[in-house]
């Protein structure tokens, strides 16, 4: 009887299979609609994927994703170049972005110090933030990386190094989300919400 | 402020939306993924992608998928040619070949009859399974396909057309599924169960 086995198919559900979040299931499913493709699907699909790998690098001021030089961010003359918004991940400018109220630049870390996870302070663009600070100008460095304890100590490791260079240092407000429910709030987010509470 | 995107990585993102199951966020997460790939993963991965797509084919004889001019199966001399188990999907070969206890050869339909979904007996391979019927040899053709309102619909049109060719057409049997639960069958189940029941 043996086992029925495709070639070429076992090695496309093997790849599709190593993308995060996709088990053997969906890989397969993956796998037949790229089947089912029409010849231009296929390659619209492959050439996206190898264009945006190739093209697709840091920006050399904030380590931001561009296929520029600059991203469209530091390329905008009209940007507050003085105040620095620290993010984890890419993910966090487009979400800063859509609140259409920040109208500053951001510098992007890629990551967070982890040690379990192998992820010390040279692995993230740390250096390239001292450097725009050394390099003058800056007035205030937000930190919003997120509120988790890699994301505080990473916050902390990061203005500890800024400071001693006489710029402003901020963090991102904690408190209740708005929308959110105090009764499904936790215990954390509310004792914060009350020492950072504002006169009306 | 303006909306911030990166051309590439927006096109890969929207090719990845297109797969079936992966929403925005899932795109975003695994457009995000293949930025971090080294060269040769990406190579991997389009290339598994193309090669797939190229490479595999209907078999000659069941219309299952293969890379070769016929699948395993009927390629392997020691199946029994004589029956021929029919199923709506590739997938339901390799479940049925899970089971190690089938030796006869398959025919898969890549279908099932469903007006609704545009989907009529000419899309389907049936032509192909009643000329491997009408070229001989067949003595048991075993409807396989899913029990529900299309896949009955489609194994009695089948077996309409194959009946009068005097060739012995059946169908999976109906019943409790091992391991299950009485109190949780439903129904219609468990009442094929009693009509199908055996002596012991």
């Amino acid at each position: 009887m043996g086992t029925y086995n495709v070639a070429p198919l076992s090695r496309l559900v093997e790849q599709f299979e190593q993308l995060p979040g996709i088990g053997h299931k969906s890989a397969q499913r993956l796998a037949y609609h790229v089947l089912g493709l029409s010849q231009e699907g296929v390659q619209a699909l492959t050439s996206a994927i190898q264009e945006a790998h190739d093209k697709i690098h840091y920006c050399k001021i904030c380590c931001n994703l561009t296929d520029q030089e600059l991203c469209p961010v530091c390329r905008n003359e009209s940007r507050d170049k003085s105040i620095i918004c620290v993010v984890e991940d890419p993910r966090d400018v487009t979400a800063l972005e859509r609140t259409q109220e920040f109208n500053a630049t951001y510098h992007v870390l890629h990551g967070v110090i982890s040690p379990l996870n192998g992820m010390g302070p040279d692995q993230l663009c740390i250096k390239e933030l001292l450097a725009r600070v050394h390099a003058g100008g800056v007035q205030e460095v937000i930190m919003a990386t997120n509120p988790t304890v890699e994301g505080e100590a990473t916050a902390m490791y990061i203005s500890r190094l800024i400071k001693p260079l006489g710029v402003k240092v901020t963090r991102l407000a904690y408190g209740i989300p708005v929308g959110g429910d105090l009764e499904y709030a936790d215990e954390v987010t509310l004792s914060r919400a009350i020492e950072g509470r504002n006169e009306l």
